[in-house]
């Protein structure tokens, strides 16, 4: 699994930290992580918005499977990548979030608060976090008889989002074309979404907004 | 303000408490509450589908200010309520976690979890957080000197989801309309969004749903 | 009711920001607040030890009726109160538990970690601690119908303690004076003792360390 | 390591969730767990207060290794046994507590909440807390640079606590022995005790409570 790490401007200075826990589960695990945002020398302010953005090219292209982000609160993070059809992320804050996000909604993207209740512990949390986002499989229901109405419900999320939503290529369109090309702008950004883009038209899309 | 709680089948059974410290909280600040989903005898059963299309509907017509739902991990309702333009959602496990929201999301709903957690002194944690999500001026930021890039950013996201969104009547009409149906069925709900609704189109939107 | 703060070093930095929130929920109430321990910039060195030996000097000697107290996790703190007759302390990370604590155990003390989860918000979360814990009637049971047995069982553990420890002064002298003497050399901590303790053998105690 | 879980009679019903998760956890890492409290059909009402005087008993004699108690909010379990000598009794709510309390507190049991904040993915959280409280070495510190005065205090208290008490056997002599013997009867507290007790003193005097 390719697991992207992304943080904005106002805890960029968390992210060493947050990333070395991600690291330490997923080389446990066998999972690749991109740290696709902000890590305190960045020359480009990345903030909650641009995460959504990101967060929709990377799993709508199936660059990545799952990603991990956050802001202050982790509530901006949520909503603004919840904002994009193919994003389907969960809030955590324990590990037991985690767990039962994985089972109930099987979704492909968490939100954590990176300032809200950080203080001493916080990256063990963390770590206790990732250990049950990435463990075992997923989607099979909590309590396990309810599975068949929760998978269920899950499956008709996806297809409220794509009633809602504009065709993904379309939508990103619609979007202020500059708050895409600061997202797109990370030298990191690209080599992940370049190097295991699934799909020609949003690599041809994310190139052409580079270019101009 | 006129505040909707809703809640869906699995946790149908917790209304009535929810409802209590609710009305309790409201009552003192002079809001008026809407019970507009299941309370343990409803006769046509919601899922966090159908809250999201009710929220989208009593929040876009403005029938209503504001917004509580919430599920079992309050993570579906939380996803649902924000697949919808014009619905900003945020989740909510303690009182601080409504305050942070309230000031620097300005949102105009709450999904919280009714089972996860959910043992002694739950409704104690839901009259708490009704307390400082309903008290004090929103939107001041926090800490108050990010407040100017906070709201920014709020205008922003909502700026996005309308980019990403087909127009609102647009999006319904694109979804099974029988989703749409149930949500519109119970007579509470009807009860505030026909009385409060000030949009003509979506009234007539809902009222063609229920004649079909 | 007279109030005292007491913060140990490894967290002194976080004084003025308690002591601020809870000023502000003492001021609404009448309450009287006294900071005994570390402020920042102290001569002497608090640890959790000594916050123990305070907190059983100034609840005992009836010189205060409440104590508030912590340390980075506030176990530390937590067990050294506990570990003197006559202070009932209880460890509280959201306003719910300073309900429930007052309800069921009608305690004289809370220990707060002030490192841990300590993050964005914290500030928020001890005020609304400090708005649980001193507003309305203790001892009125949670739920409200096991009140019985829970002020009996307070009652009982009451006696386990004075069964289980010497007397409270021949314990105090059996301890290391210079834990003691430690514990009592603050301005402040004076301040409050001697113009509050309603215990002549205690004062006469205190002075003699202070001379010794 | 021998384990003991305890519980009172208001949360009884929650033992055997408690003990399904302790005992997945001890079987992985070679622990041995004994349920010596209430687990539903017991013939005997034990409340915290008993909990205090089993873990003092089953602690202090080596019968156990550590203790894991809880009661409603866990507070009384909490302040129980930590009124016994020998006993270092910290909070839970989290694995990140369990974690950090062995690290900075190395004590030998926890007190956990079985009612306030139990509901869905509670017996999750206690699986998490126990993996985390009983694997790796204890006592390291936290952070690793401030290990050796969070040691020091670790031995501090017990000195204050050896200073506050009586003797032990003393103490539990001053006890109401109605209260000891409630404590001691239960046929696995016995199984436990009996076997694995290695003080020939504290077995005698059991041995005579339960004649008497």
């Amino acid at each position: 699994m390719r697991i992207a790490l992304m943080n904005e401007f106002s805890q960029a200075g968390k992210n060493p930290i947050v990333l070395e826990q991600l690291n330490a589960v997923a080389d446990d695990l066998g999972h690749q992580v991109f740290n696709v945002g902000m890590n305190g020398d960045n020359d480009h302010r990345l903030t909650y918005i641009h995460l959504g953005i990101m967060a929709g090219l990377l799993l709508n292209s199936k660059a990545v499977d799952f990603v991990i982000s956050g802001c202050g609160t982790g509530q901006g993070a949520l909503m603004s990548l919840n904002a994009h059809p193919g994003v389907v992320c969960g809030y955590c804050i324990d590990p037991s979030d985690a767990y039962l996000f994985a089972q109930i909604n099987n979704g492909n993207a968490l939100a954590l608060p990176f300032a809200k209740g950080f203080g001493w512990g916080a990256e063990l949390n963390c770590r206790y976090i990732f250990e049950k986002a990435f463990t075992g499989e997923k989607g099979q229901g909590y309590p396990p008889e309810r599975k068949e109405s929760q998978v269920q419900n899950a499956h008709i999320l996806d297809g409220v989002k794509d009633a809602m939503c504009k065709d993904y290529l379309t939508g990103l369109k619609s979007l202020d074309q500059e708050l895409v090309k600061t997202a797109v702008t990370g030298e990191r950004f690209q080599a992940c979404f370049f190097e295991h883009c699934q799909d020609k038209e949003l690599e041809a899309y994310v190139r052409s907004v580079l270019e101009a």
